[in-house]
């Protein structure tokens, strides 16, 4: 049978897959509900000009089963879920086309919240919280990108003390891409805990500022990985930990809040061998959507920030049940998330 | 692209496609939304052992959309939609199954409503029914059967009136296939209304009570398309209305309660340029979906039979602007149902 929907290789049981559609907006969306078990299912929205519907399931149900793992492993009263518009972001956007998706989100009466992603933008939300309120992260109550920079924070001080046995960054290095809004603020806690940076970006005003506000040390963007550093911080493109980077990363850990970290599964054994320690992207980058969801449950923020801070201690567990298991952190990430989420 | 949900062929802008699964059961369906302008989507679930998804697919489309126009043209509050099982009906069944099937109708909050349909029986939908209200025609107030026929001896009639030009069924011969539910009780109504009638099935027992109760002549399963008659009464198998048959039947009048009679669209041109007066199916039978519709939503039933008679109005109205445009029955009744469920 050929992969389809059921049969697609990360179908993975998915609850519910929707395709939606609205002739006069030309709406066609996937909307996959992966897992509700702790709560309605939140997950973003991307707009991505796909070349075949299969390529656009395929991602979808990728990416929705990472948000029932990163959501429950953030211990957050919610499952997990992503959508994806087919289309052009760049030409195909009208403020018609997401208010069909807001229709659309609202037939299914909350069992999804969607939000900002890659290819939409607030405006894009704005319009589809203008036909549904299953919208989280508007916007209105400030960027939740400091929170995922202080998840990364704590969670490589958590791979410090693992695998240095201590409690400062001083005299550390920290080899850091990508100084977008995360980058830009974990390079600056990292550099008030003492850590000295080497980073890399394309955007030469984010390497100037970085340069005059933390001393950092700039590479070429291809030459980041080749630094001889303790930490290395991912903060920009996925799959950056791959059968060629491997064999160039002198590092021994790895804390970084770009998504989907892994080329492939295997690379974490792989880190394991090399004797890296690899704090798994879905654990360290949590803080933005625990700041999302709050935010769109209403729940108190007093304890928001002990929260996030957690993510630390969610590693340092990691850490410690791969050592002595003798399995990658990766691993031990999904199960941790199977075992809060699986009835 | 290749062909999937939005790019198959029977896609027709549904609203919504749901591919829901439960591991623990194995449910593994698919549930089409054609059209809810004019009310939920209702319609029947099947469960089928399809060899691919994509075939799963093509068929709740195609299903789905047929009840749009089915239930637009009956003049019910309600959409278009269908659902299907992927399984063998006769070794896959359980009740779990089931129960899982009523949990995914759930989620969906109302926007489709699902009753028996192939494959599937009144204990299934009695398991359906324990986890959603979403279930229809449930048997507790009856068998549907006895409107359907009604609907098709009414248009019958309107037939006769506007072939013959006569209000008498007197002398007329119809060619019955299948003594079903519906056909059976058909076969009274004609029989009663003082036609003679010319019956085929495979069981033996219907055609001995037919033979008995309405003198009706009994013919070969094979035989019933080359019968001396009238009208043609398909009340069993869809795609009586082929090549083949079409130059067999020497009727000048078509009015049976089976599904899909037409084996393509383009039948129904060849049967105007043959002078045969088709009733296209999805109108004449309906009389089953009304009586299901008003138990549904608790309509007082005092107006149903007038309901169901109004088939004969709708079907002269069909077939007068049928003659009137010098276009097939079957593309008014489509035209007729867009002008009423399209926005």
């Amino acid at each position: 049978m050929t992969a389809f929907v059921f049969n697609e290789v990360n179908f993975d049981n998915h609850e519910q897959v929707v395709f939606a559609s609205e002739p006069k907006s030309g709406l066609r969306a996937i909307i996959a509900v992966h897992n509700t078990n702790l709560g309605p299912a939140m997950g973003g929205c991307r707009m991505w000009n796909y070349a075949t519907e299969a390529e656009a399931v395929r991602d979808v149900l990728r990416l929705s089963r990472g948000m029932t793992y990163k959501n429950a492993v953030a211990g957050l009263p919610i499952g997990g879920g992503k959508s994806v518009i087919i289309g052009n972001p760049k030409t195909d956007k009208t403020p018609a086309l997401f208010e069909a998706l807001g229709e659309a989100l609202e037939r299914l009466g909350g069992r999804y919240i969607t939000a900002e992603d890659v290819g939409t933008s607030p405006a894009d939300m704005a319009n589809v919280a203008s036909k549904t309120k299953y919208v989280a992260g508007l916007g209105d109550r400030g960027d939740p990108s400091p929170f995922t920079a202080l998840g990364c924070f704590v969670g490589a001080q958590a791979a410090v003390k693992h695998h240095f046995k201590r409690d400062s960054f001083d005299g550390l290095t920290v080899a850091l891409q990508g100084l977008g809004h995360v980058g830009y603020d974990y390079a600056r806690r990292l550099h008030e805990a003492g850590a000295k940076l080497v980073v890399a970006d394309i955007d030469q005003n984010s390497l100037k500022r970085a340069q005059e506000e933390f001393g950092a040390t700039v590479v070429d963007v291809n030459a980041i990985y080749d630094v001889e550093a303790d930490i290395y911080a991912p903060c920009a493109l996925g799959a950056t930990l791959n059968p060629d980077t491997m064999n160039r990363l002198k590092v021994k850990i790895v804390a970084g809040g770009a998504n989907n970290q892994l080329a492939t599964p295997e690379i974490g054994e792989v880190c394991r061998q090399k004797g890296i320690l690899y704090a798994p992207d879905f654990v360290i980058n949590a803080g933005g959507i625990i700041k999302v969801c709050y935010e769109y449950n209403n729940t108190p923020e007093d304890g928001m920030d002990a929260h996030v801070r957690r993510i630390g201690d969610t590693l340092s567990e990691v850490f410690a049940r791969a050592d002595a298991e003798g399995v990658p952190t990766s691993v031990i990430a999904d199960r941790l998330a199977e075992e809060k989420f699986k009835k």
